[in-house]
C-alpha cells in the first residue's frame, strides 16, 4: 500500500489515545477492484496528497473497474504497488481521460487549469484539489460533511463531464467544526489563526525533509539549509509563505475568507484570519472565535459537535487534555476542544474554539474522496 | 557577565536582519557600580529570569551602590561573577532587605508572597515578576512604555517600601503594540491567540532543555522524556499548561484578560485569548486582531508603531519578511508586523497585526528593570 514516505514517528505518552477514527463518516462501499465501479485516474500520483490518494482510495475500499496513475513525462514508467498490484505511472496527456469516470487532480494550479476541462470535456468528473477552479462561478467548493447539495445533479455513469474543487485545507478543517455551529446558530464573524504544518507547503514531503533537516543542523549548531523555506523553520514560526496581496493579507488567509462564504452560500459572514506555519511536520492547528447571531451555550456547542460527522471532541479541562496536531496526524477526523463561552462577547454569542486536523489527508486527499463517494 | 546559559544559536538566512536594538528606550544613567546608585537586591538569581536580571542591568548600566544575590538556601554559597567580580548567593532571609532600596523578585509566587511584605517593610521597592501581587488593588500593574503614570507617587530613596508588579510576558508583548493604537483609537475588543515558547514555562532552562531533548530523541525515533512537559512538544504544539478554570479559559488567558484592564485602567475592554505553546525556544508570538471605537486606516497604524517606544516594525509585504520569534531572542524591541486593515470590519475599524517578543526580557526581566530605571 502506498503512503506518505516521509512521516516521523508519533509518540503519545502519558495520555491516552483519543477515539480517532479513519472511517466514520459512513461509506456504502466496501469493495475495491470490481466491474461495476467506476474508472479511476489520479493526477499527480506521484506527489504527496496524490500518495494519500491511493492511502485513502484503499482504506475505504473505494471501488474501480480500472485505476489510471498519471504524473509528469519525468515520473512516467515508474512502478507504483498498490493493492497487491503493480502499476505503471503513465504521462498525463490529452488522451489520458478516455473512458476515466472520476479523475482525482492533485498537481498543482497549472496542470489543473490545462488538463482539468479536457477531462471534463471527455466525460470525466474532475474532483481538483487545488486553488485552480475554487472560486469559479458554477463549480461546486464542497465539503462532503458540510455542502454536499452542491453537487446536486452531478452523478458518475452519466458521461457528463464536471468539475468539483477540494476546498483550502486550512477552509476544510475550520469548516467542519464551525459548521454544525453555525448551524444552529448562525456565524455572523469569525476570528481564525492557524498554526499550520510544514505538509501544507507545496511540496510536502520536501517541505518536511527540509523542517527535519534544519532541526538536526540548528541542533549541530550547523546553519539550516533554505531551500523551500527562505528562512530557519526549526525552532521558529514565520507568516504563511503564500504571496501578500493588495490588502495586506497573503493568499492562504484569502482563501479562508472567500472559500467560507462560497461553502456556506452566505455571502455576508464576515471572516479574517492570519495564517503562520510552526515547525509541526504533518497537521494544521487553528484558533477560532465565533461570533453568533444568536446565542449558544458552550455546552449545547459540545454537544452539537460531539455527534457532528468527521468531528471528535477533545475537551478534558481537567487534565489539560485538548486537541494537537500529533493525536489527529494520519487521522480522518477533525479534533476539536477549548470549548468555551467568549468572555469578550455578551449574553452567549459568542465561542473560542481549539481545531486539529490532518491537513494531507481531511485537509485534501480524504475530503476529494470522500466527494467522489458521493458521486457514485 | 551572566547570561542565559541555554539558548541555540539563532542563524539569519536571506533576510537582512532587522533593527532590532536593545537599548532603545532612553536610559539616563551610564554607569554601573557608584556611591549614589541605590542598594540592589536581584530574589531568584539563580533562575533564567534571575540570570537575565543581571544580563539586563549590566547592559543598562543600571547605576548600584551594592548587589545582593539572593535565593534559596539550596542555591547559598554559590559563585557568580558580574561586572568583573564576583559574588556568592545568599539565602533569602527576613533579614536580606535591611537597607535595600529596590528589590528584583523573580523567584515564584510563593516566594513573592511570603518575603515580597517583608522587603516592603523595611523599605525596599519591591518589582516583581510573579502573578501573586498583579491583580491586588493598590499595587501598580506597569510597563513602563504604557502607563508609568501607575507608579506616581514611588520613589527610590525615600524609604518608603513600595509592590510593583511586573505584568505577564503575554500581556506585555501584546501591550506594547497594541497600546499606541489604543491610545489613538480606542480598542473596544481584543481577540488574541498566542504561540508562546518553551521558555515561558516555570524553570525556563529546563523547559528550553527538555524541547532540545525531546526534538533529538524523536529524530533518532525514540520515545521523547516527558519530565516538564506531559506530552510531546517536538514537533507538536498544544495548549498552554496552565491550569484550566472554571469557564474553560486557562489561567495564562485570563491573566491576558483580567491584566489589560488594569494596565489600561479600562474595566469595559473586551478581551478573549487562546494561548498555545509552540516548539520555539525563547520568544513568543501573538495574533491580535483589534476592534477599535474610531476609525484607524492600516497607514496611520504602521507610522503610529514606527514611532512607539520599545517597539519595531517589520512589515514588507513584498518580500514577505515579517516578525518571527528567532529574530526578537535576546533582544529588547518587540517586533510588529502583518498590519492589515482587518476585512471582516466595517469602516476602518479593525486591524490585524502580529507581534513577537522575548519573553525572557520584555516579557520578563528588561521590563522590571525598565521600571526600576523609572524610580531613580
Amino acid at each position: 500500500m502506498a503512503s506518505l514516505s516521509h512521516s516521523l514517528k508519533p509518540h503519545f505518552l502519558s495520555t491516552p489515545k483519543p477515539e480517532l477514527r479513519t472511517t466514520k463518516y459512513p461509506t456504502t462501499v466496501r469493495m475495491s477492484l470490481q466491474e461495476s465501479g467506476p474508472s479511476v485516474a489520479v493526477v499527480g500520483v506521484t506527489g504527496a496528497v496524490g500518495q494519500e490518494f491511493l492511502s485513502v482510495l484503499s482504506d475505504r475500499d473505494f471501488p474501480y473497474r480500472s485505476l489510471k496513475l498519471l504524473a509528469s513525462k519525468r515520473s512516467s514508467g515508474k512502478s507504483i504497488s498498490f493493492q497487491d498490484r503493480t502499476f505503471t505511472v503513465q504521462e498525463l496527456t490529452a488522451e489520458s481521460f478516455h473512458d476515466v469516470y472520476i479523475a482525482l487532480f492533485s498537481a498543482g494550479g497549472s496542470i489543473s487549469k490545462q488538463f482539468g476541462p479536457i477531462a471534463v470535456d471527455k466525460g470525466a468528473i474532475v474532483v481538483d484539489n487545488s486553488s485552480a477552479f475554487r472560486m469559479v462561478d458554477g463549480v461546486p467548493l464542497v465539503i462532503p460533511e458540510v455542502n454536499p447539495e452542491a453537487m446536486d445533479g452531478i452523478k458518475v455513469g452519466t458521461k457528463k463531464g464536471a468539475l468539483i474543487a477540494n476546498p483550502n485545507c486550512s477552509t476544510i478543517i475550520c469548516l467542519m467544526a464551525a459548521t454544525p455551529l453555525h448551524r444552529h446558530a448562525k456565524v455572523t464573524r469569525m476570528v481564525v489563526s492557524t498554526y499550520q504544518a510544514a505538509s501544507g507547503a507545496g511540496a510536502a514531503a520536501a517541505a518536511m525533509h527540509e523542517l527535519e533537516l534544519q532541526t538536526r543542523e540548528v541542533l549541530e549548531g550547523k546553519p539550516p539549509t533554505c531551500n523551500i523555506f527562505k528562512q530557519q523553520y526549526a525552532f521558529n514560526l514565520f507568516s504563511h509563505n503564500a504571496p501578500v496581496l493588495e490588502n495586506g493579507y497573503n493568499e492562504e488567509e484569502m482563501k479562508m475568507v472567500k472559500e467560507t462564504r462560497k461553502i456556506w452560500n452566505d455571502m455576508n459572514v464576515k471572516v479574517t484570519a492570519t495564517c503562520i506555519r510552526v515547525p509541526v511536520m504533518r497537521a494544521h492547528a487553528e484558533s477560532v472565535n465565533l461570533q453568533f447571531e444568536k446565542p449558544l451555550d458552550e455546552d449545547t456547542a459540545r454537544e452539537i459537535l460531539k455527534t457532528a460527522p468527521g468531528v471528535v471532541v477533545i475537551d478534558d479541562r481537567t487534565s489539560n487534555r485538548f486537541p494537537t496536531p500529533l493525536e489527529v496526524s494520519n487521522k480522518d477526523d477533525v479534533a476539536v476542544g477549548r470549548i468555551r463561552q467568549d468572555v469578550s462577547q455578551e449574553g452567549n454569542h459568542g465561542l473560542d474554539i481549539f481545531v486539529c486536523g490532518d491537513q494531507v489527508r481531511k485537509g485534501a486527499a480524504l475530503n476529494a474522496v470522500q466527494i467522489a463517494e458521493l458521486l457514485l
